[in-house]
């Protein structure tokens, strides 16, 4: 048994998101499908993060364990081929000692979320951005992200479905930059609550258009309460960027 | 009367070209379609550039007159309104006099090319760049982009369909550079003959991967011969990135 480390780039609109699901086609289910199809086999993807659906990934990563003797060049190569016309892509592909886990032995995980501020429509951007029309202070929105930021109960952040046993996290790092008519939102920690992401994007953008203050984020994180979620934004901006591993 | 300016953003897949085509919708059309729709009258729109099949535009310029009276910003709602879900855009749109025309007043083009250089197919970005696989020479390609630049016969780089008057052109720039895996391709000219972008950048592309030294491409220039061309480099990775006028 070998197990292989697999860097994933997919576009997360065909799918109900990265976990298989029985109800709607999945990336989790992509993968194994030619994966089993190439080496006869029943092997199961583990991944650094779930993402729902419509999310993206610039660079997922699972690992996989199999039987059959591959290079990880050829078994990336044959990946590649089967996936074909899916809008899933093997990036790297590497061989990782039995203990190592894509979940368990993840120790940060990062995400993007993009923002077109603009009055018109996306055409080529359609499904992979959040388009706000109105005129977002992104100097605003940097300045409350020190509200999140730290070791906090995000229960206001965190979806009814999350499974995470505590509300408590450490977000590391949330940072709003702009560049022309893009918002660009960087997230890291060690791990997120389900929705996380997104419930922070959602208010930070309430701030952004002048309908909450800082003290009102503030007041929504110190709720604890998911219903002082201010809103939650829509999937179509948010990147699954990198999964950090001990060196 | 009054003409209108419609800076216009958009997706080529799913037309066959900017121009309007009997068999095939076309994005000249679907913009006309609900002008027309809105204001009940024939009018046509005239752009400063015609893009194949597949090419994107992030800001094509084109302008269209019309009897009844909108604002910009009203006559640009409706028409965004009506174009959903329709991968087309209007970003801008202003009254411009009555001898303006986006065809002919206009004084330089400007096209950026993206390639993707890497193994892995394009999952995120298909259709909107070309993977090329064999690592590519960037520099060798910057500096391979000396021998097109100026006033040249560009024959070999003119598609049997140009309806051109001469294949003489003046390309004022053309420049290679690399950012981590993409390699990024811009050219600006007064204008360009038809397939002169995805031609230049087909033989660069050649010299890029060492098929093609700098002399093959100067000889390939100076055969002045269609069947001198290396390589057309597909539409997926081709945009109309501006038009310029007299200020």
């Amino acid at each position: 048994m070998t197990r292989f480390r697999l860097t994933v780039e997919y576009d997360g609109r065909p799918y109900m998101g990265w976990q298989r699901q029985a109800h709607g086609p999945s990336v989790q289910q992509a993968i194994e499908d030619v994966a089993n199809a190439i080496t006869g086999e029943t092997a199961s993807l583990h991944a650094a993060g779930r993402t729902d659906a419509g999310v993206h990934a610039l660079a997922m990563v699972a690992h996989v364990d199999i039987e059959k003797a591959f290079t990880p060049f050829r078994l990336m190569e044959a990946l590649n081929a089967l996936l074909k016309p899916q809008p899933v892509s093997i990036t790297a592909c590497a061989i990782v000692p039995d203990d190592w886990h894509a979940r368990f032995s993840c120790i940060g995980r990062d995400y993007l979320y993009r923002i077109v501020n603009r009055r018109a429509p996306l055409a080529l951007e359609a499904g992979h951005a959040w388009r706000i029309a109105r005129a977002l202070d992104s100097d605003a929105m940097q300045d409350a992200t020190q509200i999140l930021v730290g070791k906090h109960d995000f229960t206001t952040f965190r979806s009814a479905h999350c499974q995470a046993e505590s509300p408590i996290k450490t977000l590391d790092r949330l940072d709003v930059r702009r560049e022309g008519d893009k918002v660009l939102i960087a997230a890291s920690a060690r791990s997120f609550l389900h929705h996380q992401v997104r419930s922070m994007v959602g208010c930070l953008s309430m701030v952004g258009k002048g309908q909450w203050s800082a003290d009102d984020l503030r007041a929504a994180l110190e709720a604890k309460d998911r219903a002082a979620l201010g809103l939650n934004a829509p999937p179509d901006g948010l990147y699954f960027v990198s999964a950090r591993y001990p060196a």
